[in-house]
């Protein structure tokens, strides 16, 4: 099943949960639950597919045509954003770009840092990406990831794939300059991912059922229609069962977490030197789940910006 | 006002928001909110003061002794989790220890690592603190916080005051191993910070108008009754007023945001190599807040524990 969170363009309603079918028609789902972290807390996925069944034969107020609605990030608010960097082809340009060999932990553990889950940084398809007030090297990132759908904790590698709540596209949008002037302190990214629109998921959630082989898709990027990127997934040098397990260790995972592949190899500018401007569109392309398209905002104004203390 | 969550040890109700006085008597606030966010979010700082007026001279269901409750961190779940580390004494520590200079960028830019925010993370007062299966050099951190109060973006650093909701102290419980492990990668701590019951805040939030001066406070803590640190919060290189103003650009904060100060000057087993056992009783104070203490638990066990690639 591949599901949404969405608003009507015609009101102002509080959030739906919906199914995407043929491409491009919303079904309300029309549950008691209106929120995707309580359906999966509640176990709704038996009752959404029989609604889909019997919704089949019936033209009724319950399709809207994808034009007719704005796509909200699958889960709005994520219980938790962790983003890692499971590709070596990635890992290998960051390397050869710094000048700096790959830390040898890269190969035994899987690393990642923790993003923002604020309901104003977490965004979906066609919202406008904010260029934030103190860069001017902003870039995209083609990257996937899965949500938890069920509580664990110690989880074994080879019982993760039951914590798959299903996969997203996500594109972590990123002020270069300022993040790498962060990472010198090894502390993360701060405020080169930390913006309003900067996490963007979509444009459904696709359930383990309909993925197909998730270690066989094809990934791609484009700029105002140009191809930029091409990579698959089968590069992951650590699976997202393996990074679960991982996680899980002495650690309660939830319903609702976000789990993120890092950048696909070549899947940004930094690593090609081509840099995105105000305006350009983002489309970001995975084989299965679909295209979550955004275009970059013009930069934001701030009398108040930080001055450097010394 | 020092503001609790709490719930009565007598039953296993909701969380309750109360009123700390004369040191170990909770007044049950009794509003209409029972969350710290609401609390804020809809302003009943003045409700609060009226019921505490009235409440002087009765003697009523209203008041729990100390011992009668079980503290939760005043924030059972915030809205985010960021820790600094504005600390110039543990930052000089940090470099004796490593043989690294400290990066120009420390004196430039606060800097920070997101934490986890899941109730499974945040813990309170009297809170068993978790040992991870997956360590061996188990750590305290003396630091100390402030929570956001209302929602803003592209803060001044002069109103950036308006913005705390109030104070506490934070144990930032760290698995030094694994830590130093991912920080190799420059993405953060991790797992080395990722675990159950590893973030403990508590045990009251002190609002602005009982803090006195917030940049002239003792810092102390004491393991098994011993002093291991002693320090001050004017050793602070950054306010949290200008940490404030510089994460608000471009990005909008809410109500229940939390901005650590990172660790004092040997304010942490690591810096003194020193290190706890499970079964230490951990206390930290902080001048006008008060004490935070909680037990080391015992090693958890994991059969499934991850096993590294290489």
């Amino acid at each position: 099943m591949k599901l949404v969170t969405f608003k009507l363009l015609s009101n102002n309603e509080q959030n739906k949960l919906g199914a995407l079918i043929n491409g491009n028609t919303i079904v309300d789902l029309a549950l008691e639950v209106s929120d995707m972290t309580q359906f999966f807390e509640q176990n709704c996925l038996d009752e959404a597919q029989k609604r889909l069944d019997t919704i089949q034969d019936q033209l009724n107020e319950s399709i809207y045509d994808i034009s007719d609605v704005v796509l909200q990030a699958p889960f709005p608010r994520p219980a938790s954003l962790r983003d890692f960097g499971v590709f070596k082809t990635h890992m290998d340009a960051a390397s050869r770009i710094t000048g700096k060999e790959i830390s040898p932990e890269w190969f035994k553990l899987p690393n990642y840092y923790r993003g923002s889950t604020s309901p104003a940084s977490i965004a979906g398809h066609e919202a406008v990406v904010t260029w934030p007030n103190y860069t001017e090297k902003l870039d995209f990132e083609l990257e996937w990831g899965v949500y938890i759908g069920k509580t664990g904790k110690n989880i074994p590698i080879e019982d993760a794939h039951e914590y798959i709540a299903g996969y997203t596209i996500y594109n972590d949008i990123s002020a270069r300059d300022i993040q790498f002037r962060h990472m010198t302190l090894s502390l993360g990214p701060a405020k080169g991912k930390d913006f309003d629109n900067s996490n963007i998921m979509g444009p459904c959630l696709v359930t383990p059922d309909e993925i197909g082989d998730p270690y066989d898709l094809k990934m791609t990027a484009r700029v105002n229609g140009e191809v930029w990127s091409e990579g698959t997934t089968s590069d992951m040098y650590y699976s997202f069962e393996e990074m679960i397990s991982f996680v899980s260790q002495s650690e309660t995972l939830f319903p609702g977490e976000f789990l993120g592949s890092g950048t696909v190899g070549k899947g940004c500018g930094w690593e090609l030197d081509r840099w995105i401007q105000p305006g350009d569109v983002i489309e970001l392309e995975i084989e299965n789940i679909g295209v979550l398209k955004n275009q970059i905002g013009q930069p934001e104004q701030n009398p108040a910006a930080w001055k450097e203390k010394v």
